[in-house]
């Protein structure tokens, strides 16, 4: 018997969102029937893909087989091009970071394609000789809108139209994936964070701009270009004085992002301080400063406002707050779910669930790890590889590799501060 | 080579979307390997569940077979429970509708169940012996809201918590499905309507109640509780003085649904006109009434804004405006497509193309076919008989079999007003 790349596709698919699973739970995940279940798991076992994480005892006494993923069947690397900082990782099979990378990018010039470049190698070159015959794709979570021909505008990139795709495509050996911040950080939240498990997911982002990534029935949703999940340009307040980036008034991001929190702030409260961020703006609210407390009141109210939106029309069962919402869950949730209680249908409202983040500033770069292990297995060329056999020439059969030691860059608190300057 | 399930389904499930494929369609778009897709396609030809279309000249100048579905493999009931009145077809294979029996709700009571058990035997009547034999279930289209238990609380059928799951399910000897009305009229739009190939669409329906279908990356949205697309009760005017049926204050339901359409209208004209309805009101904005037309402008202004909310989250392809917004289309659509043009982010907005149903009343019919047909593709027992072999004991071989009449009860205008009769 053949085994058919859609088994392979989707019996790794399965396994890549769950930490084991037995036979039974892949023929009932997928609706292939056991047999091509059975050939394909021993394919993926002999490979070496797959490994035993011991037996279950099921009802009928028999000891039912768990699997899971051998994480040294593959590595991606992941880029997440954010509005202020340009991050790569080294991740295994199951999205683990392996070796790190970060730089500030310096924001009033456009981003130059070398810096992703050499971001990327100099992660991949951690990979030992062996390993490098197991690389196989990059992912990238990208900020900005992406046109049907890969080119990226993002204003904080300084990029109109810039040809993503193509340059960074051309400049690589390997397949590289393009997917937005939103997309990508609901990717990783599901793979690796809060969503695991949850079909029906809304992952709201906020940074310097602010939007949405959505699973809706276990299906990611980027519409027809692509550019779902512009959360941040509802038209929130018709009527309201704020201005957005994006030329409208009154969108949710002139009033939730983390710039607009910031401004609303010193209208309030006269301050000049050079380097507050919206970190600092909640942290004066948690401790009792008025015009802090009022900036966070109106800016839970309109989140509020635009999260019954998105609960009335997607009925998830999980709201996740990520980027700096994450930082202000504690100050920010009493008021969104007041209003979410107020605006969506209580059928509704009731059981979605509001959750900061758990991934914190590393959403991007898992979500990113993501998008490669699931457009990789689309691929022609990269399925098989995926599917082994994993080959272990400079080491013994049972020897687990050793990890690639995880080099941190740790950034300063000022670092932020020091803008053009790249951090070493 | 066995044929598996998931061949069957992909093959099928690819099949009833277009009026006829070829067999690399077929691999395209279900991702099957070639082998697979030939063997499965063999087997229903032979069934007679697929049938030859003829031949396309292919660029290598060999001629590949264009397959289509055999209309007569097989028989669903379609139901419409709306607001107003039942809806009752026996429909083909294909969704054309067979025969027709619809009766006017009597609202202000409890919709009884014998209406509707009694209903669908009425279209199933009309099935001779040997078609009888293919009849395979019956799909749903309801009003309201369906909560996890299966039971519906719709105002309008004053159905307060009604078990309609159990007790239809319990009153038939066939499967049936169900799907609420948003989701089914966008799935029979998809099928035979104006959203035909298309992958990214929103459909709006708006008559007594106001939601919206969703269709995103081919992917209809149904949400965790299966109550996504809740449009209608989208908070559009926080500080608006419209009061909703759910309680609420500023719905968008409580301003461009169809009694609020009148509702406004007799407040702006002093109008008490008993009998008049959305599609009066939509005419007189036609001819020049200056209140009426104030309506429609104030329904224009804060639809779009709704709709700009759907692009800016969903990236549509295509908005279909449904029910009476259909009717209301010519008079509606330049206001719409202003605030859209004002509201959705420009690159969201100008792919977002506006277009009025063209299924008219018989979009909830063709949806409940087309969700029991999809439905039925999931079944363990449906799922073999869909996939034939068609049986054609009474009938040779090559004869299709005559059309079952196609009995329309034509409604008059004036039906309407005759609340508490039964239509014969």
């Amino acid at each position: 018997m053949k085994i058919a790349g859609q088994w392979l596709r989707d019996i790794l698919g399965v396994l890549y969102q769950r930490p084991s699973a037995t036979r039974e739970d892949l023929v009932l995940a997928t609706g292939l029937n056991p047999a091509c279940v059975s050939q394909t798991v021993r394919h993926l076992l002999e490979g070496g893909v797959l490994h035993s994480a011991g037996r279950l005892r099921s009802t009928g006494g028999r000891r039912t087989e768990l699997l899971k993923l051998n994480s040294e069947a593959g590595y991606f690397a992941a880029v997440d091009l954010e509005g202020t900082r340009a991050r790569f990782a080294l991740t295994s099979f199951l999205g683990d970071i392996r070796f790190r990378w970060e730089e500030e990018i310096f924001s009033g010039k456009e981003l130059e394609l070398d810096r992703i470049t050499g971001g990327i190698h100099k992660v991949i070159d951690h990979l030992a000789a062996a390993e490098r015959r197991r690389f196989l794709s990059v992912g990238v979570s990208y900020t900005g809108l992406m046109d049907g021909q890969g080119r990226v505008s993002a204003y904080n990139l300084r990029w109109n139209q810039y040809p993503l795709v193509d340059r960074l495509g051309g400049a690589l050996d390997f397949p590289v994936f393009f997917g937005s911040d939103n997309y990508c950080k609901m990717l990783g939240e599901r793979w690796l964070g809060v969503a695991r498990e949850c079909e029906d997911c809304v992952y709201i982002l906020c940074g310097v701009g602010v939007g949405a990534g959505m699973m809706v029935n276990g299906h990611m949703l980027s519409g027809s270009q692509g550019m779902a999940g512009e959360f941040g340009h509802l038209t929130i307040d018709p009527s309201g004085p704020d201005p957005c980036n994006c030329g409208k008034r009154g969108c949710l991001e002139a009033i939730v992002s983390s710039p607009n929190i910031v401004r609303q702030y010193r209208e309030r409260s006269g301050s000049r301080e050079p380097h507050l961020d919206a970190a600092g703006v909640f942290a004066r609210a948690r401790s009792g400063d008025a015009a802090a407390a009022g900036v966070v009141a109106r800016a839970g109210r309109y989140l509020g406002l635009g999260v019954s939106h998105l609960v009335n029309l997607l009925n998830p069962a999980l709201v996740v707050l990520g980027g700096d919402l994450a930082i202000g869950f504690d100050v920010l949730r009493e008021g969104v779910e007041k209003e979410l209680a107020a605006h969506a249908l209580p059928l509704l409202a009731a059981p979605a669930v509001l959750r900061p983040s758990a991934l914190g500033a590393d959403a991007g770069l898992r979500g990113a790890a993501a998008l490669a292990f699931r457009h990789s297995l689309e691929h022609p060329d990269l399925l098989p590889r995926m599917s082994g056999p994993v080959e272990h020439e400079s080491r013994p059969r049972r020897r687990r590799p050793t990890p690639v030691p995880v080099n941190v860059i740790s950034l300063s608190q000022t670092a932020r501060k020091r803008r053009g300057k790249e951090t070493q």
